[in-house]
Formats: C-alpha cells, structure tokens, sequence
C-alpha cells in the first residue's frame, strides 16, 4: 500500500496567488494551472486578457510536469531533432507539453503537484510557475 | 461589430465563493467550473474530495449552460426516449451535457457566461450552482 | 469509374439564403452548415445570436444527412429505445446526429450534399433547413 | 464585468468577400474560414476546388490567431528547432496552428476575431487572409 503526499486546494491557492502576483508584476496576464501529483486538474485561473488557446496549454504543463515529474522546458531540450525524446511533444493526443511553464511542484523530494503556466512567452511562463512554487515553499 | 457583456475573473471568484459555500454547507465536496459567454473556462477549482471524473464533468456542463444558453437539466428533460432532443447527450464529442448541474449566467437578459458543478446529485449539483448564481447577482 | 453530382459554393449560398430567411423569419438567430455529398463542409454561417454549442452539431447534423443518406430525425425515430438503431448517436465520436435539423439535399434522385441547422427547437431547426433546401430547388 | 467587442456576422462577410477576391485574383481556390475573438467560427467558405484537408486547417488557423491574439506565421518562426516555442504546433490536439495563414483581425487595438486561409502555399494562404483584413478595415 501507498501513502500519497499531495497537495490540496488551499495548497492550489497558494500557488495560483504566488504566481498571479508575479504575472501582475510583469504585466502579462496569464492562464495559470494547478493539478495534483496524478495530473488531475485541482484549481485554474483565466486572468483578464489571458489567451483561450492558454486554457488547455496551461493545463497541459501543469499535467505534463506533474505526471512526468519533469519541468515541461526540459523536454523542450531533450526532444530537439537528434535527440532521445524526439517527437514526444505529440504524445498523448497533444497534452505532453515541451514548451517551458510546466513545473512540478516538489516537497521534501516528492512530486505533490504540478503548475503550467501559459499567454506569455515560454520564458515568461516559467518565470510566473516559478513565482507560485516559491510562494507555495515560502508557506510551508 | 458586436458589443459583449462578459463575466470576468473577480466574477468568476464569486460565483466559486458562493458555490463552495453551499457545498461545505450540504457537506458534499464539488468540482466548480466558470466559463466566459463564449464557452471557454476561465476557472476551476476541485475541492478537497471533489471526483477526478467531475473535472471533465464541471467543465463541459459550464460550457454547455454558456455555449447552448440554457440549463443542462432542461436538456435532461428534452432528450429523454421520444422527446425531440433525444440523442443530444452525444454531441460536440459528448461535451453537451444534459445531467443538472450547469447553469448560464445571465445579467440583464444576457448570458454572460456559465457555472458547471459535479460530484453531488444531479441535484445537489444544481443547487450548488444555484448558489453560486445567487451569490454573484447578490453583489452586483 | 463514377461521376458524382455534387453541390458547388453557390448552391451552398443559395441554401444558407433560404435558410437564414426562414430563420430570421421565424427569429430565431442559426447555426447552418452545407456539407457536400461526403460530408465534408462548403459553407457555414452562425447568425448574431446563434448559439456557440450548435456550432459543431450544425456541422455534424449536415454531415449526418449528406453522408448517410437521411435525414436526422428519421434516425432519431430509429435510435429510439428498443429499436434498430439503438446507440447509434454516440457513434462517429458522437458526429452522428439523431436530432432534427439535418436533411440530405437530393436532386433527380442523388444526394449531391447535406444542411444542418441547430440553436433553435428541433422542429424549427428542420423547419429551417427544409427552407433552405426549398429555396434551392426553386432556383434550379 | 468585461465589454468585448467582437465581429458581427456582416463583418465576417466583408473578411470573407476579401478574402475570395485574393484567392480568384491569385488563381487559388481556397478554404476560409472567420471566428471571433473567442476562437468560435462565425463564418465558413470552401471555394470550389478548395481542399478538404483545408477545412480543418482554416478553422484552426482562425481559432489559433483569434485565441493567441497572434498570427500564425509568427509561431512558425517562435516554434522551430532550438527557439522558445518548439514543439507547440502539437498543442490542443493539433489545433495549435504554426503554418502561415491565420490573422487575428484587430480594431483599435482589440481582437474582434480571426481569419484563417488553407489550400494554397503558406505564403499564399496569408496573403488571402490579409486580402480579407485589409478589405474589412476598409469597411469600417
């Protein structure tokens, strides 16, 4: 049997507040995306401005991320032509994300979640999914 | 060109509020699901306990209150065996939902956009929104 | 070899004429899809006012019609409970409508393609599309 | 509360009647396809000898420029091996346009909608779409 560490709704809160705020800062108004440690969508936010094709790109980060224990920019590198990971970007119907703004989030080395962030550029992205991760540590 | 009215995330916040509220208070933990007039989510959140099923579920019953203008248990009613919307329940990939529990959000005879709840009755999930929707006209 | 009759973009633009006439008419604001005899699209039209959801299912019901040769109530009496047809509208990913408002267009015997029509009630969704397709053998 | 201007089904045909006098001046029957600014088709025309595979691409195409607030072309450029954007041409199960002819048509510094082109080069595709933004903004 398993004892699952994950995090919960007010944890989501936290995370989405974090990285809202980072966004404002930047002026970017983003899709931001939280999803528990199985992929599962646990909170989402369109802010005001934010993209509609964001809506599924930033669940899919954040999905991505958490499923795969892996930041989504990651497999941006590892799936340049060449490489090992090659073509995964179309895996799974599309939702495997190698664009930049998925993070997992991590608590004492374990996945509990995943965030994706996404209407920005992809550096931009990962900068506010880092923002939310940070303001979630900072709680802990 | 067309002038639009459309709920906008400090909208959507209170339709969550309020929804969430009466879910603790019924003791039965909901996913909740806003879209825009458009159809397109603009927030989401699964309380603590809520179903991984219902993501889906909250998501598509919004879409299809705010796409369609219309109350998914009023599609429950018309699609019944020999009613004329018989079979509907498949449609759009089987994203029109005709289970209660999705409601538009209308100001002043316009749908500005759509509140979907799961996990619950189809009945409890109608009455979770219903609150939603109370709280939201309550602060206009 | 085989010679296809086959509706052109005009003919499609004297369909969606007819339609929307009986739509404005009857006022209700419509989705209408033209398809031709494969089922593939030619034209389509969302009034001011049509719904967001009838988007696709316009499209599907046209599809439906051209490509199985029928109209889509018949297959909504079919698929009733019971009957042969049973089950039938989740098929084709949900793409089969059984709903009213999707007829073949048929001249000298060949189905040359197919109009769909939804946002209002079945029946006026029909009522729509039998417009339409009236308005395009008159002009022949 | 949000006011969101958006085109009205009038304006998607002055985009469309632009659009086809390019494609007939430039000899490329086309598939052409307008949405609004929530990425939802408004309107639809595939000219006679316009591809099937064209359908799809042309609806994407408008839904991807009108939902990113972008034109397609630029992710062409954002999304090849080693830039910031690679391997997003896979996202929303493909709909995610990269290949050029998908505008997002602007007024007075707002998305109202988007135009997408299929069936020509890329580079004939967006001249067609700029043909139709340019006979729209002539309109107004």
């Amino acid at each position: 049997m398993l004892m699952v560490k994950r995090l919960d709704l007010a944890d989501a809160g936290v995370l989405l507040a974090g990285a809202r705020a980072k966004a404002a800062e930047i002026g970017v108004p983003m899709c931001i995306a939280i999803t528990d440690e199985g992929g599962n969508l646990v909170a989402f936010e369109r802010m005001d401005g934010g993209k509609v094709t964001s809506i599924t790109i930033a669940i899919d980060k954040a999905f991505t991320a958490a499923g795969a224990k892996k930041a989504t920019h990651e497999y941006g590198e590892l799936s340049q032509p060449g490489k090992p990971a090659y073509g995964i970007a179309a895996a799974i119907g599309g939702r495997l994300m190698v664009v930049g703004g998925g993070l997992p989030v991590v608590v004492e080395g374990d996945v509990v979640g995943g965030i994706g962030v996404s209407s920005g550029t992809p550096m931009q992205d990962r900068e506010v999914a880092e923002a939310g991760i940070a303001a979630f540590l900072a709680g802990l």
